[in-house]
C-alpha cells in the first residue's frame, strides 16, 4: 500500500505563469489569466477544461495555479479548484488561507464548481471566489456531472462570509468549454461506462 | 511556486494495518477497522477524528485507508474520504474505481460526508458508501461545520447508482466523536479566527 502520493502540474506551466506580471491587479487580467491557462490545458490534453489560480485578493499577487488533472494524474478529485488551493496552502503553509498573519485570497476559475469543490472552497479559506461561466453552462455544454449543489451556489459561499462574483467575462469563459467539446475533449464521469 | 506536491499519511499506518487480515469479509469489521483506524488517528494526534477505508466490495480486501489530514499536511481538503480515494486511485491507476476491468469498490468511513466529501464520493467510482455516526452528529458533537449539503445526503449518491448504508453500528462511531472533543481535539473550521 502506498505511503504517500504526489500531485503534479503539467510541465508547461512554469513558461505559461513566466509570462506574465507577477501581480495582476486587475480582476480582467486575472481572469483572462486563468482562460488562458484553462485553453492551454485543453491544447495540451494534459487535463479537462477547467483552470483556477489563487491570488492575494488585494495586490492581484498570484499563489498559486491549478488545472483540472483528473485524467494524467488518476485521481478523481485533482479538480483545477482543489489543484490551485491545495497547492497555495502547502506553499504557504497554512490550510486556512484567510488566517492571519495571511492577507486575504481570492480563487478565480473559469467556471462555477461543483458540488465537491463548492465544499472545498468553503474549507479553503479564500474570502472571494470569481468565476467565468456557470454550472449550468458546463453542463450544458460540456455534459460534465456537476453533482448535488445547492439551489442557489453562490448564497452558500455568501453565507459563509465568502463573497462571490460571476457570471464574469462568461462570454470567453463559454467559448474556453466550446472549445474543449469541439476538439473532442473527453468528458470523464465516473462510471460512464455502468450508466 | 510549486510544481508538485505530497500528502502522506501517519507514521503509524503500515505498522497499523499490518496487524488485520488482508481481507475483512464482514462488513462490521471493516467497519471497526474504520473506527479503531480513527480512535489511532486521535490518540496518535495525527489529524482530525475521521477515518476512511476503500475495501473490494465482494471479497473485503483492503485496499488503502484515510485519514483526516487538514492540519498535519496544511492541505484543507486532506479529509479521510478524499485521502482514501486518491491513495486507492493512484495504486490501481484509476481515476474511476468502478470502471471495468476493475471489481466494484466499496468506501467504509466512520461519519457522513461533509459536502465537499459528498461531491468527492460522487466522482470517485466507488459503488457503495458506509457510515458510522451521520453529518448531524459530527455538527452536534464536534461543532464542525459540514458544509451546504443536499436536504437528503443518502438520496445524492443512490441517484448517482452508488449505494449507501448507515447510520451503521453509530453508537461506536459517536463514541470516537466525543472521546476527540473530550480530549480537546482542535475543530479546525476555516477562519474561525474571523467569526
Amino acid at each position: 500500500m502506498l505511503h504517500s502520493i504526489q500531485l503534479t502540474l503539467p510541465d508547461w506551466i512554469p513558461a505559461f505563469v513566466e509570462k506574465y506580471p507577477a501581480h495582476l491587479p486587475d480582476l480582467g487580467e486575472r481572469m483572462r489569466f486563468v482562460l488562458a491557462l484553462t485553453r492551454k490545458n485543453i491544447e495540451s490534453q494534459t487535463g479537462g477544461p477547467f483552470g483556477a489560480a489563487v491570488f492575494e485578493r488585494a495586490s492581484g499577487k498570484l499563489v498559486s495555479v491549478g488545472v483540472n488533472r483528473v485524467m494524467p494524474e488518476q485521481v478523481s478529485s485533482a479538480h483545477a479548484e482543489v489543484m490551485a488551493l491545495s497547492f497555495a496552502q502547502k506553499q504557504l503553509g497554512a490550510y486556512d488561507l484567510g488566517s492571519a498573519p495571511l492577507v486575504e485570497h481570492q480563487l478565480v476559475v473559469n467556471a462555477q464548481m461543483c458540488a465537491m469543490c463548492l465544499g472545498a472552497v468553503c474549507w479553503s479559506g479564500v474570502r472571494d471566489v470569481v468565476y467565468s461561466a456557470t454550472s449550468r453552462d458546463v453542463e450544458k455544454i460540456t455534459g460534465f456531472d456537476e453533482g448535488p449543489l445547492p439551489e442557489n451556489i453562490d448564497s452558500a459561499l455568501s453565507s459563509r462570509g465568502i463573497s462571490v462574483t460571476g457570471p464574469f467575462l462568461a462570454e470567453e469563459g463559454i467559448q474556453v468549454l466550446q472549445k474543449y467539446v469541439e476538439a473532442g475533449g473527453f468528458i470523464y464521469n465516473a462510471r460512464l461506462d455502468r450508466a
